[in-house]
């Protein structure tokens, strides 16, 4: 990471549907690489020039970075003091071949933008083409002008496939034009600096080479990652659209064609990358030749009109209208169609921290999946977060093996960071010790059934994940001698503070999640008992469990402070030393790059929302007076250092009447890797941000909760809007939820009929019977 | 660490002024070489045999290791996942050439130990001569035999010298003997494994050859640290008394006489090492050559000799005398001679964890120094204990940097574990956070001047450390809401509990600090204004600082539990789940090697004495009723993990009148590494348990006190014993206390008189004038 461009913010022109750069910022083009990235789900294709950058120019140090979701390899892990039970391999996210490589030379000079001189650049991401646009004209240094178009997609109906095309127009010559199509096969990761946001050290190239083929004008590279043994082909054909000498080289083709002035000359290049994680490995490089060979036989127009297809279906439920506020419309779609792009949805794969839009957290998957995440795909594509929760079925096995390392003769512990279910935290007080791990995974199941009433799921996967999961908390917990029930020596979501008893949010949530795995084993028992008993006999399971989870839950031990009228953090947080604000100089923060986590831990200051989390997931169990006192107090001690704070402070400010704060809070995370307001986009945007934008708007502003108590809704319009409209999918429906000065409305787009409530009325909704509140807002 | 080795015991017999070593068992070989080590508190050299093992034997895998106290490279740490202010750099003792190298052959045979036969074997390390001694007869693979005496010494008054003697006698034939004295100095230091206790990785060779010269019978090889930049000169010479043919070789010399049957053959080479961490680098090469020489002039003997008047002089004034226990008489020495050989006394070193005797804990000084070393040289040797509060002291700079990288604007903060005063603690929740480290110092300070009154050390330097230190209290506590003054997010001398509050010895060690750093510089203000005043003006102290320390020191919150009327060993100890000990197998302990630290932390059980430490450090601040309620509590959850543990469970249970306990523990410590009870003698002795023998003698037993309240004892006779007698010095005079079946005899054995107490009574001891206390033991 480039030190000077780490406050750069986006400068990007505020706009509904896309973001365009006009003129090329050197110190921005780091952090653009990342904003423009190209994905599906699989494929990640940061926003890097077709051409690269020249090697000792402007442009130089920025990451050029291609990516598949949960192609990982391995290291080992060494600690300079060891202990049992540490995590032993990290698994991390491979910076595959550079496919989309595309070079041009004019003349014998070569196109690089950080040579010559550009005369006009103008690039577009537009959200509902998902095609990356770009258009430059450029001065070669021997004086020659000319035009280069390009486009570039990564097929969000296809996998594996991704295609460019690069048109090039002589201005003012006749002369050679050679586009020089290859793979660059020779890529490894960033290597980690000092931050731990970043990622840890990778001891050499991971990607071995085990063959190359370059036919008539494809190339086919097959390698095998040094560790985790995978094999990966990387293919790509090109096809010109001028008669050319066409020149066979070691790593692609090169095209030389007697270009003339004003005559447009296209080369289109279509790529696939297939790995052996996905299939077979005899089939890996069949497959990606012949998705590469369907895509080129469609052409590259048709991918287009594919995608645009593809996406106008995707708005067309999910998106979300804000009116009076362009910058914040552009946030709100920037962020769900970044989330689209990087959300895994095979059940095998999940959503990074970063997407697959940078190396940052080295392509882990945490618990911002099933907190953040998991709510906008349940709401907006319901079949994708039932595939997030299939990849935690898959991780159980991991998970059950996690659990016997960390001494617990029963259960299942999922890891706190990971690809393909190993623990990958190296630091385990913000780690492992993070067990809320287990009740998030819970609490997205719970909402998948609240919103689904899914219960072949249940019987299927969710009720053993349930189960499995809420053991550890009987387990790791323990009795005190006034009979409650205490859960010692964990880490709540506040990073600030580790190593505590009696996490607020740990117990609240563990609570909940053994009351909902014994609520839902108890159902399949009276409603599926074939399903139940071939559950009970796969994980051993005791009625005697279930009354201990029963009592367990019941005896909770929940902090609260009678003085302050507030829930405490833990059992000590309220006994620490305030952090002193007022001496701590702005380039202090974030905190955790300037002080010792002994100095951070032995203070009352927060990272980010925990208790004030818990007040917004478990809504109903609180008090609006204990709310508010608790958002106050917590929020003098927060510094939002995380980018998981924001937006719930936000959701949480609307819930107890702080319009102001709501909006301001909302504002940074709706725009957080647009403005780079945590400085390190660059290595990637941040998924959970993104959904919590999307949170912000349902939860927040629109109020909606989903819990035993039903569907409601409570919105506020924000002053400087004058209306926003969002669309929740829930129990078969499509609800549109429109807010105007006015009132609000509520019809369905699609289903019969559903029930819910505005501000405490609940109502029936039915098919083309919408109601309108007038007057009635938050 | 060979693991078929581990549990094997010492196996020697007991005997009251040696250990020795019949026959030769190679599972012991390693064990034995720790054992047998010289030393000189500078020089470390192990028990390895002059001629080393043979390269495939049965005794390979042992440790060929000479060590310097203090001289040490540098490593950076490196992390897996970074945080800020995480101990940056690694200081390690270093394995140093091999000088004491001869080999032997015989008409071309080698001799080793592990080929041919072995006909006898003795070897001998003699605690009142200082020297190791060796005879073997050996019987050639090709039939010759012939007998081989060696005897070696590490010179205790000369610190850079070592010296050895090899003879051989021809029995049964003559023919060619050919004598290789040599410099290996091609060593390294071992390879660390996954045992947190050994050390860390080494990426490279630390020494690097400056020069080498082999002149006509004597060698200087010349090396440099890599990273930390020493110079280290090995010089040796080597004298032979027979006629030979001397040939120079790369490393050394060749002797080759042609030995006749029955005539012994001797050759004796005298050793030196120095380094330009004790003086200027030009004079490195020099002080070893003329050290060297002045050796040979005055001749092996010569230092034999030296080397038995010096010790004479040490065990005159320090000998513990135990009647009716061989094996415990034997322990006992044992460790007091290993001590000797192990502390540094140039106030520039001091005394590691394994002393200078194997790489465990990679020659780290810890508390170890203070709370249980220092005590021993304090009464027996006090200029030793005075050059350890040296070290301190010159270590304050580096202290107080750590301190700012700890976030203290003001005070000093000492590394839990260093050499030359870097923390080098890559584990800061066993580490850094032992923040108890400054008060143990201050302890150390504090008992140096209750028995010495040495006012002009406490002005010099004394006063300066105190508070310095004492700053960090106030830095880093805090008021609570109650009014008390609270140490929050340490870790107390207990390793299976870590990041608590108000850790009970921690504040009550910090409360004697205070208030006895306010008590120091007021005493100072008064009876030294000059010294007051340079000292208040070197550290800018101010009055407000003064007064603030004996505040906090008043308010400070001292955990207690009114129902089970115990000391709470911190804010939540007793609200965790007590360690389910009965389902424990005794293979896994120590629980450190087969458990998470999550898992160790959240449960009540105690690697070591922890408050039960403080019953005995702050003696006079706690009722019998309380001390033995405190005892019973803690010592059902502790596992004595720790070598520091059963010598204090053995103080405090003689003095809360658990004879059987007492005598139980006292002899897990005395014989801790003869018996090899910790598993891990073979990576060095354990000088804190050693120590704790010395104590667990006079406080235990003896029941020895020294605070405010004066110099007392409270002896008590061990059941099996039939008396014993040890020697205290203290304010000038040397003490005798001698305990027998009729009652306890006190005299001076030098000074004029001495105020002291036996079992609550005062009385003035007068020279000349025993008391003698019939029949009143305790």
């Amino acid at each position: 990471m480039e030190n000077d461009i780490d406050n750069i913010p986006g400068g990007l022109e505020a706009e509904p549907w896309c973001i365009r750069e006009r003129g090329l910022d050197p110190r921005r083009a780091f952090l653009h690489e990342t904003l423009f990235t190209l994905g599906n789900g699989y494929i990640g294709m940061r926003g890097t020039p077709e051409e690269g950058h020249g090697p000792g120019g402007a442009l130089k140090g920025t990451l050029e970075g291609t990516y598949l979701n949960g192609f990982h390899d391995t290291e080992a892990i060494h600690y300079p003091e060891n202990a049992y039970g540490l995590a032993r391999t990290n698994e991390f996210m491979l910076n595959v071949p550079n496919a989309k490589r595309i070079t041009l030379e004019v003349d014998g000079a070569l196109f690089t933008l950080d040579s010559g001189t550009v005369h006009a650049y103008e690039r577009t991401l537009d959200f509902r083409t998902g095609v990356l646009a770009r258009s430059v004209e450029w001065e070669a240094p021997s004086g020659q002008r000319l035009r280069i178009d390009s486009r570039r997609l990564v097929c969000l109906q296809r996998k594996h496939v991704a295609a460019l095309e690069v048109a090039v127009t002589p201005l003012d010559f006749s002369g050679t034009v050679r586009l020089l199509a290859d793979v660059d096969a020779a890529v490894s990761n960033m290597q980690a600096g000092d931050d731990p946001r970043v990622g840890s050290a990778i001891t050499g190239p991971s990607l071995q080479l085990v063959g190359r083929e370059v036919g008539e004008t494809d190339v086919l590279v097959l390698q095998r990652t040094r560790n985790s043994g995978f094999l990966l082909a990387t293919a790509t054909d090109s096809v010109l659209d001028s008669p050319a000498r066409l020149e066979r080289l070691a790593g692609g083709h090169a095209f030389e064609v007697q270009a003339r002035r004003g005559e447009t000359i296209v080369l289109r290049k279509f790529v696939a990358y297939a790995t052996s994680r996905d299939m077979d490995e005899g089939q890996v490089g069949a497959h990606a030749r012949a998705e590469v060979a369907r895509a080129r036989a469609d052409g590259f127009d048709a991918l287009v009109a594919e995608q645009g297809a593809w996406l106008a279906g995707f708005w067309n439920e999910a998106d979300v209208v804000i009116d009076g506020d362009d910058a914040l419309q552009q946030g709100v779609r920037f962020n769900q169609f970044h989330l689209l792009q990087s959300v895994g949805r095979d059940g095998k794969t999940n959503i990074a921290a970063k997407g697959v839009t940078g190396e940052g957290y080295e392509g882990h998957y945490f618990w911002d999946t099933e907190i953040y995440v998991f709510p906008f795909f349940l709401f907006s594509r319901p079949e994708i977060a039932r595939a997030l929760l299939q990849y935690r079925y898959n991780g159980l096995p991991k998970a059950r093996e996690r659990a016997r390392q960390m001494a617990h003769a029963r259960g299942a512990l999922y890891p706190w960071r990971t690809i393909a279910g190993e623990e990958c935290s190296a630091y385990y007080p913000a780690g492992t010790a993070q067990y809320h791990i287990n009740a998030d995974v819970a609490y997205s199941i719970r909402l998948y059934w609240l919103a689904t009433g899914d219960l072949d799921f249940i019987a299927q996967c969710g009720a053993e994940i349930l189960l499995e999961t809420a053991r550890i908390w009987l387990g790791l917990g323990s009795w005190d001698r006034q009979g409650r029930f205490c859960i010692n020596e964990v880490t709540g979501p506040d990073e600030y503070t580790a190593l505590v008893n009696n996490n607020y949010y740990t117990n609240a949530m563990a609570r909940m999640h053994m009351t909902f795995a014994a609520d839902m084993i108890e159902r399949l028992r009276a409603e599926r008992p074939g399903e139940h008993a071939r559950v009970a006999a796969a994980i051993g399971l005791e009625d005697a469990e279930i009354a201990a989870m029963r009592a367990a839950g019941a005896a909770m031990r929940l902090p609260y402070d009678e003085e302050l009228g507030i829930h405490e953090q833990d059992d000590s947080f309220l006994s620490k030393k305030p952090w002193d604000f007022a001496n701590t100089p702005q380039e202090h923060y974030p905190l955790l790059l300037h002080y010792h986590p002994l100095v951070i831990y032995r203070h009352q200051v927060c990272k980010q929302a925990d208790v004030v989390l818990a007040l917004m997931l478990l809504s109903n169990q609180f008090a609006l007076d204990d709310k508010r006192r608790d958002f106050d107090y917590y929020e003098r001690v927060t510094t939002h250092d995380s980018s998981l704070s924001s937006c719930i402070f936000s959701i949480v400010a609307s819930e107890v009447g702080y319009r102001d704060k709501a909006y301001a809070y909302f504002m940074e995370t709706a725009r957080l890797d647009l403005d780079n307001t945590h400085a390190n986009t660059q290595t990637g945007v941040h998924t959970a941000a993104m959904a919590g934008t999307w949170l912000g708007v349902a939860y927040g502003f629109g109020g909606m909760r989903l819990d035993e108590d039903g569907l409601r809704f409570a919105p506020a319009l924000p002053d400087r809007w004058t209306g926003y409209r969002f669309q929740v999918h829930v129990r078969g429906a499509l609800l549109e939820v429109a807010v105007g000065p006015g009132g609000a409305g509520y019809r369905l787009l699609k289903g019969a009929h559903l029930a819910l409530a505005h501000r405490g009325r609940a109502f029936e909704l039915n098919a083309g019977q919408p109601h309108i509140h007038m007057g009635d807002l938050a």
